[in-house]
């Protein structure tokens, strides 16, 4: 077979990557990043209000063109490779990421009109100005639709699409009102590739609508315009201008461009593969599959798991989200994730400590000596609060065991010890609601570069750690996708399972468990799972031990609030 | 009335410090400190055994001289001073601190054949070679004799008489061999000074005796022979070479002997007070009486309270030590504690943050700025266990509340704050037992120097915390006594009381209870008190949890010796 590549585009925080993929085998052939231009690293932010964080679409298009003819550049050197020999593109993104457009599917911020308004620009997701909106949506569903919160945990994010744009609404009317729609950027990007200018021919994805925007068959796609005009009538008129369903993987997005194609130098009419999250798309291109687990492991942690539609799956209690077709077409996928993983040894590092990068260095080489037990140590990871099992944003940390020679050193293993303790206890969740896991397969900053942190995790859980084969693998999963849109015929794969087949394979690294270690970690895991229990509240453990954290929380409001 | 002075010795545990007092108002004529020359900073270490702390008797000595020499010559600028309207000597001392002594009560390691043999230089109180010693001794009493432990509050120290004279015996036996007997340094110096060369004419003050060696009327002094004989027959034989009762100070040590009399340049005869604790004699000088605490805050802290002997008193379950005459004579003196207090801040400034005294200032510029419950951080006090109320050295430190903003001046606030919810529950105890405290007095470094202490200190007892009018209360309560121990015919003073209203005063500086910071300190308290109870295991809480901090430490002893 002649040889067949794909493009995978990777919109990251800071900057866009694309790769260049050989079909046959997942080898790079080219790859180039281009950093966004616009504010701080990419980042729009408003000095009065640090919840702010939006993106300039323009550095996104800007982005899409440097990315990939620098990446095409790169892949020319080899021989084999011509422009001609690529047969499609996938994209994933950060998200949710909505961007209000207008009736063409032109995003606002293009217009000059708009170009320095920060609400018309894309709301990244890490953009926290909607709490309030979040907490609102969350006590309607409570209250009147409760079916909305089962498959997100009982919890609607300030991160996600309908509070960000509600937070327009009521903040920004004039940018709500002039937005016709708005639309995720895991599904613009490809839109734009196809040349969508009527809304009602983007296709969008159900990584993004299941997991951010309430979308789910069981109630017939969207929140309903009766529960959306209980938040605001203008949100239920929205509804009529967003879309009534939204699809897997399994179909192309659309096709690329005449106009796209002449900026990319590539052929027009190669398949354009739907969007998806970074997290999903990475998983696919770490080899996600039935039994096993993907855990994107950095600043916090995504774990990824699939599980076949045909084999039904039960409902798994703290599992943030649960969608048929969001990872692969075919399957359920599923997400969990810990808030603060690598966060929580910055947040002891830099700002406990007040050290930096060199400090890391040298707690990590300092906590490598120390033995499992050693510390005497025992933290709760909840800094950030706890995304899986217990999914409650107001958990805070804890650690206990300190005596006066307790070190730094010793409370940065405590911490990474602590991450440990919470992955497996989403390991023993999935397994217990009938989600196998009999792989682990590490990918993101971490799991890269940070050995120690995969021996610990390896020795409380049991089970080796994988290292992804690709340090990419968004951008592969993406290209692995965009193979499956191409189709065999024309040089790509039938399946996902066929494109990871070929495509995907282990890094040759693994962590393997320590028989020592692992029966100390069982006794500890044991401690930690009593700690968790009763300061997470679980029904059955101390009910007054419970809310010790929300109580703390709630006095430090009330003297803040005094203050203000 | 013509003016008498007296002289107050403080033997510390780096130097002596003498003070020359007027007794009819407790004014400071001459103050002489001498820093003890021996060893890293006067104690003598063994750099095989971070244990081992031990002192050079010479070292006494030559300070006792020098300090005395030193504060008469500063005295004597005052006109109306002379050396010859000294009326009497007190002398305080740290505590316990053995040593061996020959059948003339001469230190051993005075004679030539044993000065450079550690185990025959003063045994300093802080001391730890002899934790098994005292393992066993606890062991043996709670088989055998309960009722030694009811009054220590269940555990027998290694920093005491019975465990050092052991360890002794064990690991140096031809030391044990070699002396008489032992003499507490409290009772050493004034014996010295009376000229004592009889063991038999020494007389033991009851403060180091029923606080350390076990002595108690109830059982007819110290332990018994049979019980003594269960650790080591040559432990009962020591018991006839020690003594039979124990005596409060309502009357004098002894008198100046001609040869220290004129060594010091002093009349001969003058009284010689019986010697007592640094932290008795200190909680004298600042003023102890009925409903009075004193404490003494430094790198741990030291509760002094006095309870009439009429009276009588209940027990007070988890105070360390309740002693007839051990403070003031006619009274129970009541001594309770918290392990660690300056030592946290110094763990989390030095062993955590890796810092200096600078950094204690700039932490405590910053803790000053927080309000009460702002940090949304509660801490338990026990890195170095629990002293009073639950008795149970083997408790460790925990810390709950962090998020990822939480900073080391955070820390460093609830650290502080934990200390004071420490020091209000010893309160709650006495008070519950029928120990009034409407009148909180504070000494150390730490209350002369540390304003944010004793403001939050005040914010969560609820009390004025008023600050001691002495800086150097040990040597003044010392001097007090050696008023008393004069008589008022002297000069001096007819009891405790009257020398206490002459010479003792509060100082200006008084930290007065913020209303709104209470009203927060009392909802903080509830939820410290239910961490306390839960963690410490008290009867009634979770019965799990409360075992925790004693289980992570046996998984760490059991890992290390795995090691070894």
């Amino acid at each position: 077979m002649n040889a067949a590549y794909t493009l995978g585009v990777d919109f990251g925080t800071n900057s866009v990557r694309a790769v260049v993929v050989d079909c046959r085998d997942g080898r790079t052939v080219g790859t180039r990043v281009f950093n966004y231009p616009s504010g701080h690293q990419g980042v729009l932010l408003d000095p009065r209000d640090p919840h702010l964080a939006r993106q300039n679409p323009a550095d996104y298009l800007e982005g899409l063109r440097a990315s990939v003819t620098g990446a095409l550049e790169e892949a020319a050197r080899d021989k084999a490779f011509s422009a001609g020999r690529v047969i499609g593109i996938g994209v994933d993104t950060t998200g949710s990421t909505p961007i209000p457009v207008d009736v063409n599917n032109r995003a606002l911020a293009l217009d000059p009109k708009w170009s320095a308004v920060l609400a018309a620009q894309a709301w990244l997701w890490k953009d926290h100005t909607a709490a309030e909106e979040a907490a609102a949506i969350t006590a309607a569903a409570a209250a009147h639709a409760p079916e909305y919160l089962a498959p997100i945990g009982g919890t609607y994010s300030s991160e996600w699409f309908w509070s960000k744009i509600w937070h327009c609404l009521k903040t920004a009317p004039e940018v709500f009102d002039a937005a016709y729609s708005w639309v995720e950027l895991a599904d613009y990007i490809p839109a734009v590739l196809a040349g969508v200018v009527h809304l009602g021919d983007l296709r969008r994805s159900v990584c993004a609508a299941g997991h951010k925007a309430l979308y789910s068959d069981t109630w017939g796609g969207l929140p309903s315009k009766a529960f959306l005009a209980r938040l605001d009538p203008k949100l239920a008129a929205l509804r009529d201008r967003l879309f009534d369903e939204a699809y897997a993987a399994d179909r192309p997005a659309g096709r690329l461009c005449a106009e796209w194609a002449a900026a990319l130098g590539l052929r027009s009419g190669i398949a354009i593969a739907m969007g998806g999250f970074d997290a999903h798309y990475g998983a696919v291109g770490a080899g996600v599959r039935t039994g096993t687990l993907v855990k994107i492991i950095g600043t916090s942690t995504c774990d990824c798991a699939v599980a076949p539609v045909s084999g039904g799956i039960q409902n798994v209690p703290g599992i943030c989200g649960i969608v048929n077709g969001s990872i692969m077409p075919g399957y359920y996928g599923i997400e969990a994730g810990q808030s603060a993983v690598g966060d929580l040894l910055k947040w002891w590092v830099e700002r406990v400590c007040e050290g930096d990068d060199a400090l890391h260095e040298a707690l990590t080489a300092r906590a490598s000596r120390l033995r499992p037990g050693e510390s005497g140590l025992m933290a709760l990871d909840w800094n950030n609060g706890n995304r899986t099992v217990l999914v409650d944003p107001r958990l805070t940390g804890l650690i206990v065991g300190q005596t006066l020679h307790t070190s730094r050193a010793d409370v940065y293993r405590a911490l990474i010890e602590a991450t440990a303790f919470g992955a497996r206890a989403i390991i023993e969740r999935l397994t217990a609601c009938g989600v196998p896991v009999d792989r682990v397969v590490c990918c993101g900053g971490i799991a890269e570069k940070n050995p120690l942190f995969m021996q610990i995790y390896a020795d409380v859980i049991g089970h080796p750690m994988i290292i992804a084969g690709s340090p990419q693998t968004p951008a592969l999963g993406a290209a692995a996708s965009a193979a499956v849109a191409a189709g065999e015929a024309a040089g790509g794969h039938a399946s996902f399972a066929g494109a990871q087949a070929a495509m995907v394979r282990d890094g040759a690294q693994q962590f393997v468990p320590d028989a020592g270690a692992r029966r100390v970690y069982d006794e500890l895991y044991g401690i930690y799972r009593e700690l968790h229990d009763t300061f997470g509240g679980v029904a059955g453990s101390t009910a007054e031990l419970g809310t010790v954290m929300k109580r703390l929380l709630a006095i430090r409001e009330r003297v803040m609030a005094l203050q203000a």
